[in-house]
């Protein structure tokens, strides 16, 4: 749902005769999949469908439907529905399927706030076309929340699961070191964490900015709401993938133990992973902000201004970074600045490589499907900018201890210096970095990790997470990872009390 | 299992006066987790324990124990076991755990092939030490194997889905294309097709030699075990997290229906990823790969000559890639010497790291964590190297139609090609490749997706994997992917006949 809604097939065709819809799905292929508790559980849903009337289209509409029965729950004529089946998670809700064969619903079954069909069939169509948007926007926001929440549960587990657990004696007869010490482990945790924190400070500063819009588009004014719908598409695939994938680097950095229920990770992964593909597939949405970054890069060749955060492609393109030595390339002033020159030069890259596919004489569809790779990458490029310039700022403006500003410094760095070590090509391809500021960026990493292992048990104790949240044997706070696995809690708490209290009464 | 056996807690004393070991596990972090069918099924078990007798530690060694009675099933006194609950896969194996305490098993519970206990307790040592270690490459072979077979599967479902499904039209009123067209499609689904190709080759080749190794041991020859030994760990590794990752992404590229039971995927990722845990967690794994390429580096620092495939590591390094051109970049010499020589840097560069750890004061295994990040890329540099080389070789050696030929270069060129794109930061981070090069890399990857969409579908079809194997509605051979996911196969198969046989009777 939220991909190609508008080629939808269910039709909803106005019958003024007896001002009735008729509802109608018209093959097997447009069933409508996986709307959550429709399987055996609700009577009525809002079901979109392309509205029909005096013979025209006029796109999709709204339309609240009685589908169950409210004496016996049997599906009403014409409706046909199920449970879908079992899936990867989400075991609990009976995700369903949902067919019309000419289902008749009264007139004031449309939702009529915005457009309306009269009596006689004459359609009134909304004041404002993109009012839809803001909706999509709200629930995007809210899942980049959603990716820090389940990727700080899953750094939670595995970070206090690898305090607890030793491995490996590294000098024969030593003791086994807690693995949170072996910087392998470190190098597959820490970046997660720091994302984690990084993705939480995004989904605060992007909630902000959406209330902030909303109040304008409250006035009549949506002139903000294109580059605020651009960026929370993007963030929402980027966020997501880095959680979806976070998760499961979680999971394996425990080991065995990570693959048991007991450990939370595969209930957890079954939550998260649905986030890569609903409200908006994150291809499909990398690409619609590819689409909107591109008109911004027509836009800046022109010398035309943009505005807010993509006010950055206005910008000339920095030479080179100016990082002569390690505690240059620690600055966050610098760090932010290479995630911009990346995400400027990989929009402008895209741009220019569309123009060429058309200048070969492509027409624009082909073009931009030859171009995918770079778009993908400039959308991407943009949003982890976004990301590094977010957690950047949020140490700059918010009052915190000194400690506390000492501690998020490291990660804010580890982040960026991480992100691009990851992505070296993209910084080394242009020369705006050379090999060996490179060299410097990989022997910071491992520095970092030194610095992050201190505080790691720190960080994500302060995500507060309660054990009845996680619901991991691995991650329980008081760290008896081993009695929790042998013997479940409940146990000590109600069988053994009452089979004690049980025998004293014999 | 396989990570740190020699690290076991559970000890098996021999007890001379009743010719008897005594096994025991002393703590509860000491049970043994995970063995399959041990839940509620097998009734023996061989058990790996540290040896004792005459009061001497010889490490490990395996006993046959009887764990269960064989009148009521129930485990025999001493012994503690039960099924360690549910999992995120392999449900229908009673995974279980098992703890001994003070268990006596006789003298000949012992496997005593290779050392033994005498009756009065003396110990006789194996002729060759290094003997478990065939079976430990044997194992890991077959993961590559196995890694390859998973692998497969999972690119099968999701190619042939994407030549099903169609999504949004690209020019208005135009038909949806098959997504299989898209370019972004294209981009997740063909590397890990690459790559099921390369490991199949890989695990083809690796077999091979370990056959040739097997009977040079026959003959008492042990050379060539180390290497073996290194390589088929490294690979087990880099095969495996490239298949755990395939498959998400395969599953995922199928949008919301790769979520469902029904699509394969849920149960294939639930059979494959424990490949990254079990038989020697891959980061260790890695690592020790990492420690064979250590002492092959000082070697060949020395001036020392390497055996087989290590022989690189005593070319000189290379100076820069020769490519002037995208057709250049075809070669698929060139793209095993780019290979080549970012493994030979990156191992070169690790030793140099380790070396200067060393020099900093640090003891040597305080020198080995430092550089974890160092060894890991040199071991996965390492085995990616292998693959790309071995896919070249099968190529030039194998007789084939020229047709065939062509498809398996150009599939080939794209992994090698896709590699360096994704590792960009390893070839230039030394200028051994430079920004226009890679520039070049990136368009043909783009003009190589072409090249394969062409006969992706025949190249997973040439897997031919059953139906009733892939288990998969979306996967189906004959394509009819919706009419599977709404009526199940056995409706028309067993239950229709039968209804209509049975009202014929009426």
């Amino acid at each position: 749902m939220g991909t190609f809604i508008r080629g939808l097939e269910t039709t909803a065709t106005y019958d003024p005769t007896t001002e009735e819809f008729v509802l109608h799905t018209p093959t097997l292929s447009a069933l409508k999949w996986w709307p959550g508790n429709l399987g055996k559980t609700v009577t009525h849903a809002v079901v979109l469908a392309q509205l029909y009337t005096r013979g025209k289209c006029y796109g999709l509409h709204p339309f609240i439907v009685q589908l169950r029965s409210l004496e016996n729950h049997e599906p009403l004529p014409g409706i046909t529905l199920g449970d879908i089946g079992p899936k990867l998670g989400y075991q609990s809700n009976d995700n369903g399927f949902l067919g019309f064969d000419h289902v008749r619903i009264p007139r004031r079954g449309m939702l009529m706030k915005h457009s309306q069909v009269s009596p006689d069939g004459s359609y009134t169509k909304p004041l404002q076309q993109k009012l839809a948007y803001g909706t999509m926007v709200f629930v995007r926001v809210n899942l980049v929340m959603l990716s820090s929440y389940y990727l700080s549960q899953a750094v939670t587990i595995a970070v206090r699961y690898s305090a607890v657990r030793r491995q490996t004696e590294q000098i024969p007869g030593g003791k086994e070191p807690q693995i949170l010490d072996y910087r392998s482990q470190q190098l597959k945790l820490f970046p997660y964490l720091a994302a984690a924190y990084a993705f939480t400070f995004t989904g605060w500063s992007t909630r902000y900015r959406y209330m902030e819009v909303q109040m304008e588009m409250n006035d009549g004014n949506m002139e903000a709401l294109p580059e605020l719908h651009a960026l929370s598409a993007g963030l929402k695939a980027f966020t997501s993938y880095v959680a979806n994938e976070g998760i499961e680097v979680c999971r394996l950095s425990c080991g065995g133990h990570g693959y048991s229920q007991a450990s939370g990770f595969p209930e957890l992964y079954g939550l998260a992973t649905p986030l890569v593909t609903y409200e908006g597939e994150n291809t499909v949405m990398l690409l619609q902000t590819a689409r909107y970054l591109m008109k911004c890069a027509a836009t800046a060749k022109r010398g035309g201004g943009l505005p807010g955060f993509v006010l950055y492609l206005n910008q000339r393109q920095k030479g080179q970074c100016p990082a002569r030595s390690e505690s240059d390339l620690l600055d966050h002033g610098l760090l932010s600045d290479a995630f911009e020159h990346r995400a400027r030069r990989t929009v402008m890259d895209a741009a220019q490589q569309i123009d060429s596919e058309v200048a070969k004489g492509n027409p624009q569809h082909v073009a931009w499907n030859n171009c995918h790779i770079y778009l993908l990458k400039a959308a991407s490029a943009h949003c982890h900018f976004y990301v590094v310039q977010t957690f950047v700022k949020y140490i700059n403006d918010t009052e915190m201890s000194d400690a506390v500003r000492d501690v998020l410094t490291s990660l804010c760095q580890f982040y960026a210096l991480h992100g691009i070590w990851q992505n070296a090509g993209d910084f080394l391809q242009d020369g705006y970095m050379n090999g060996k500021q490179l060299d410097m960026v990989q022997s910071l990493v491992g520095k970092l990790l030194d610095k992050i292992r201190i505080n790691a048990v720190a960080l994500v104790d302060a995500f507060d997470f309660r054990d009845e949240l996680l619901c991991s044997k691995l991650g329980k706070y008081d760290g008896n990872v081993y009695e929790a696995m042998y013997v479940h809690d409940s146990y000590y708490k109600y069988l053994r009390p009452m089979m004690q209290s049980s025998k004293a009464k014999l």
